[in-house]
């Protein structure tokens, strides 16, 4: 019906920080990849790929192991998946399914963005059922999607449908440095992101949650501090999800902005700086990633409540 | 280089029709379903999911025969694989890889955007290599794919560096009633679909072929003529990829202006109208559904050459 289940799990871990499982495969520890390649042909390409991929989902798998007790969502970005192939899809689906099944929030960030068939399409794939020859199939269930604003209402309309269970994250400002040249142009008085994350406003009217947020929210970078903190200041029912601290340079400092008086209204992701974080560890194999992972999050969850306080 | 290899297929077969294979479950015809659905356990969703997946690709298959030696270039739209689930990644993988077999150029219709390291990931899964343990696997290989502009230059240049062999589409102006929300909001002296042009004429300044089109083409839904017309006449390096044709509502009297003087710059995709030709046929079974595709695929391409002439 709106945020309000997000919130929940943020409130109940008292941590608003979301793992990004962009799992590339040069992130997977020596450890797990020498018990995926055993027997494995490497002279055949798809074999390789579909033995990284595992190995991608046995990391994905740990980690959510690691950090399931401490943060309340996961987000799985498909680009990374589509690297290994097929064999990434199915890990996606896996990876979606023991994050859920391990009471964590999940997030699929796609940026699909169509109109008509093809977003009825992406809505029932990723939040819907797929009737096959009288059964019931669910592709790819997730509680949240990212999706892009460019085809206005119609883009968004069937993924709404979906939206008392669901939501919906829409880009609104990124973390680009190119970011001007489309997001920042001004049409009338306001900026292109500005008059997007308004239109945010009005799909989610009738999606509001208990906590005063709506189902249809906004994806803004973490090095937008100013931008964060003007849309929350604008759009109070408006919940930002906030991608890029870390490794792409946010911080505690520059995400407080993004949140509420009550310490609410904003989940921070971070990627690279949790699972390359054995990297910088002195054991090569990558043994004890997990751990690295979990303690580069608690360090994260630390910096933000420095900041802010959730009630 | 460009958009020469597109242009020398469609001048060589004097059709400028792309057959988008958007291969919905309810496009499967009966006769294929039959074969597919042999002792499949229908209890199980997943095993549906995958037979029912093995019937697209094998309609896609048959399509791909009756077309090939027709039209230029089919077109597959993402979003109706991820309705099969995981088996969806494996035949759109394997439905590309037919196609290109077969002479036809291949599109994938993702509309990805985003930058960074997610803009890699996407470039090197559709044009790329990655590589596994010393193997390098091709993801999903094809010829063009379709991206949006909202996160500007970052996000289009990892694919602009594959642009010597491949081709990029960029969403400019969609056929969606709600297009006028972003797509014609005013910035400066324009409207920002034709701002995100201008920005693809720059982006394949360097790009450019013997025919005098770059390799970054733009989207443009075949409904909308005035916004065809008006970006042929202004953006004259620029190769038009219009959906749209038939079930959606454009013809070739609305997709003419897409063409210049001689009858290049631009490919017409349709997909509804030619999968489901056989659905207006008197054999329930869909016997013969390849004929109808073909014959409406030549009565598309009769229709726009009509107005068109290819030289």
């Amino acid at each position: 019906m709106s945020a309000d289940r997000l919130i929940s799990k943020i409130r109940e871990k008292r941590c608003p920080v979301c793992v990004g499982l962009d799992t590339r495969p040069e992130y997977i520890p020596p450890v797990i990849l020498a018990e995926v390649l055993r027997g494995v042909d490497l002279s055949n390409p798809a074999a390789a790929a579909a033995a990284y991929a595992e190995g991608a989902y046995r990391f994905n798998a740990a980690i959510i192991e690691a950090v399931c007790d401490i943060v309340p969502a996961v987000k799985v970005q498909c680009s990374h998946y589509d690297l290994y192939g097929p064999a990434g899809a199915e890990i996606m689906r896996r990876t979606l399914a023991f994050a859920r099944e391990k009471g964590l929030y999940t997030i699929v960030d796609g940026r699909r963005n169509d109109v008509g068939l093809v977003a009825e399409a992406y809505a029932k794939s990723f939040f819907g059922k797929v009737e096959f020859g009288g059964v019931s199939f669910e592709p790819y269930p997730t509680d949240a999607l990212t999706v892009t604003a460019y085809a206005g209402t119609e883009g968004i309309k069937p993924f709404l449908d979906y939206c008392d269970e669901h939501m919906l994250f829409v880009m609104t400002r990124s973390s680009a440095k190119s970011a001007h040249e489309i997001q920042e142009l001004v049409a009338g008085d306001r900026s292109l992101y500005r008059v997007i994350a308004s239109r945010i406003e009005r799909w989610g009217a009738n999606k509001m949650g208990e906590y005063g947020y709506s189902a249809v929210g906004a994806v803004v970078g973490a090095t937008s501090p100013r931008a964060l903190g003007e849309l929350r200041a604008t759009c109070r029912r408006t919940f930002l999800l906030v991608p890029g601290y870390g490794a792409q340079g946010g911080d505690g400092e520059s995400v407080r902005h993004a949140f509420d008086r009550d310490g609410r209204g904003a989940l921070v992701s971070a990627s690279r700086s949790v699972l390359t974080a054995w990297m910088r560890r002195k054991d090569e194999d990558g043994e004890g990633f997990e751990k690295a992972a979990a303690d580069a999050v608690i360090r994260m969850k630390k910096d933000i409540l420095s900041y802010v306080t959730v009630l």
